[in-house]
C-alpha cells in the first residue's frame, strides 16, 4: 500500500517509507522531506536525524575517529541546509564496542563537536550505548523562519548545483579496490561541509525548491520532481565533476555529496553564480531546468540516457 | 579528565560521559540531564534521544515487532516525562536487516506510532538504514514551559516513586533462564508507559527535582543527588515491589522501569499520594528523604546496605 500524499522518487527504499507512512496515517506528519519543519510556540523549527553505521556508511580503516564524528554530524546538518535552516543544537546517539569506549569515543565526539560548532550549533545531549559496530546517529534542530522545501519548483526555473560531484564515490571506489584514495577525494568523503550559509544565500536569491545531495544527483532530483509535481531535465555533461570522478556517470550517481540542488527562478543567471562563487569559494553551476510533467529526464549531449545506479541503503 | 560541572552519579559509563564533556568544552551545553531544556524563539523545549538495540536492550525472541517499536518510543518519551514536558514530536532512526525490511518494519513503526500518539506526540520523520541488528533510536521533542530537573531537591524534601519496581528485571531474568515470564512482568518490560500526565501533576504539586528510572532506582537516585548537591536516604523495605520482583534488591536495582523518582516538599504527604493513586490508578510511595551532604545511603530496616549492581550499558 502506498500513499500518494508522500511525494518521493522511485526506489525500493522509498516504497518502504511509503508503506510505513500509509500504516501510520494521522500518527505521522511532515515525513518525507530533508527535515521536518514544524511550529512550536511561535518558533518555526527544522528537525532531522541521520545515522552513520560502520560497515554500511564507512569502514574503520578509512577514517580517523574525529572524521567519523565530523562526517556523521555534517551529514545530519546538511539536512538543515537543505531547508535553509539555521542550526541550533545537536543530539547524538553513539554506539561503540567496549574496547573503543575510551580514547576512540572521545575523539569521535571531538569531531562531532567540531562539525556542530562549524555550523553554529551546540551539542545538547545524547545517548551512549555499547554496540558491535560503531554507530553515530545525529539529531539536528534548527530555526527555519523562512524554509525552502522540496516542493515549490515551477516550470521555467533553472536547476543549479553547488560544488563538484563524484569525489566521495571516487574515494569509496579506491578504498574498495584496495588503494588509498587521493587526498582531495578522501577529503570530500571524510570532511564533507554542510552548505548552511550557501543555502541561506540561495533562499535570499529566490530559490523555489531545494534538496541536499545524499542519494546522488539523479535520485535526489527525482525526490524534488515528485515533491514539486514537475519534471526535471538534467544535462549530464554540464554537471560539475570532481577531478577524481571517472566520467559523468560517477558525478550524477555519486551519493553522500552534501552539496545542494536548487531550483532558481528564470532570472537567476551567470552573474548570480559568479557572485556565489566569489562569496563562498565554491562553484554554482546550472545543470538543467524545470518543466511541466513528472519525473527526471537525464540527457548526455542532447541524447536521453539512463540514470546510472545510485547508492541505496537496501 | 573529569569535569565537576557535569553532575552525574558514580559509574564507568558516567566517567566516559564526563571525559567527553571535558573534551567538548564550550561546544556542548546542557548535557547530563534526562532531557536537554533549551529556549528557541520564545518556546522552551525539552529534547532527548534514546536508543534500543537488539542484543543489548532486547532479543527478537522476547518481543513482537510492535512491542519493539512501542518500547523504544516509550523509553525516549519517558525522558520528557522526567522534566515534566509535553511531548510534541518524535523522529526515529530505524535499522533492520534486509530480510526484515517488509512487514516486520511496518509493524515496528506501528508500535512506535502508537507510543507517540499515546503520549500526545506525532511522528515527524526519521532515517531508515540497513543494519545487522534491529535498532530503534528515538529522538523526542516536547514543550517544557515549567520544567522540573534533576537539580532542585533540598534537605527535608521527601522522596517518592511512582508504580512498583522490579517487573522488567524479573521478565529479563525469566527469559535469560529459558522460561517465559509471567504476563504482568512481561507487560512491564514490553509495554512500559511513560508517566507524562503523572509528571505534570507532580510538578503542579511542587516537585523540586525529578528523574525517570532507567538505570535502576539506586543509580538514578545517585544522579539526582549529584545534580541537586544533596544526599539521599532510601529505605529499601519501603520501595514498592512488583509481584514478580524477587526481594528488595530486585526492586531497587531493576532498570528500564520508566517510573518517576521525585523529590517533593516536606508538606507533601499521604493525602496527596492517595489523590495521585485515585487519579492515575498507580501507587505513589514515599521511599526516603533528602538530606544535606552528598551521595546515596541505602538502608534496609534501619541498617545501611550496599546498593546491588544495576544495569550498565558498558
Amino acid at each position: 500500500v502506498t500513499d500518494s500524499s508522500l511525494p518521493l522518487g522511485p526506489g525500493g527504499e522509498f516504497d518502504r517509507i511509503r508503506a510505513i507512512w500509509a500504516r501510520l496515517g494521522r500518527r505521522a506528519a511532515g515525513v518525507g522531506g530533508d527535515a521536518a519543519v514544524v511550529s512550536m510556540g511561535g518558533a518555526r523549527l527544522a528537525l532531522s536525524c541521520d545515522a552513520s553505521l560502520e560497515g554500511r556508511h564507512f569502514l574503520l580503516d578509512w577514517l580517523r575517529p574525529e572524521e567519523i564524528g565530523w562526517r556523521a554530524g555534517a551529514a545530519a546538518l546538511s539536512d538543515l541546509a537543505a531547508v535553509a535552516a539555521d542550526p541550533a543544537g545537536v543530539l547524538a546517539t553513539v554506539g561503540v564496542p567496549a574496547d573503543r569506549a575510551g580514547d576512540f569515543l572521545v575523539r569521535l565526539m571531538d569531531g562531532l563537536g567540531d562539525a556542530a560548532q562549524a555550523a553554529g550549533a551546540v551539542l545538547w545531549g545524547g545517548d551512549l550505548i555499547q554496540s558491535e559496530r560503531v554507530l553515530v546517529d545525529v539529531f539536528v534542530v534548527g530555526r527555519a523562519d523562512r524554509p525552502v522545501q522540496r516542493r515549490g519548483a515551477a516550470p521555467g526555473d533553472g536547476l543549479w548545483v553547488t560544488g563538484a560531484l563524484g569525489g566521495p564515490r571516487a574515494a569509496v571506489a579506491a578504498w574498495r579496490a584496495g588503494s588509498p584514495p587521493g587526498a582531495a577525494a578522501r577529503e570530500r568523503f571524510a570532511r564533507p561541509v554542510p552548505r548552511i550559509a550557501e543555502a541561506r544565500w540561495l533562499r535570499d536569491c529566490g530559490a523555489t525548491a531545494m534538496i541536499d545531495l545524499s542519494d546522488g544527483l539523479t535520485g535526489d532530483a527525482g525526490h524534488l520532481a515528485a515533491a514539486s509535481g514537475v519534471s526535471l531535465r538534467i544535462a549530464a555533461e554540464t554537471v560539475p565533476r570532481h577531478p577524481a570522478a571517472d566520467g559523468w556517470e560517477a558525478a550524477v550517481a555519486g551519493g553522500e555529496e552534501y552539496e545542494l540542488l536548487a531550483a532558481m527562478r528564470p532570472d537567476f543567471g551567470p552573474d548570480h553564480a559568479a557572485e556565489f562563487a566569489a562569496r563562498f569559494g565554491l562553484p554554482l553551476t546550472r545543470v538543467g531546468a524545470v518543466d511541466s510533467g513528472a519525473g527526471l529526464t537525464l540527457e548526455y549531449q542532447g541524447r536521453r540516457v539512463e540514470a546510472p545506479d545510485a547508492f541505496s541503503h537496501f
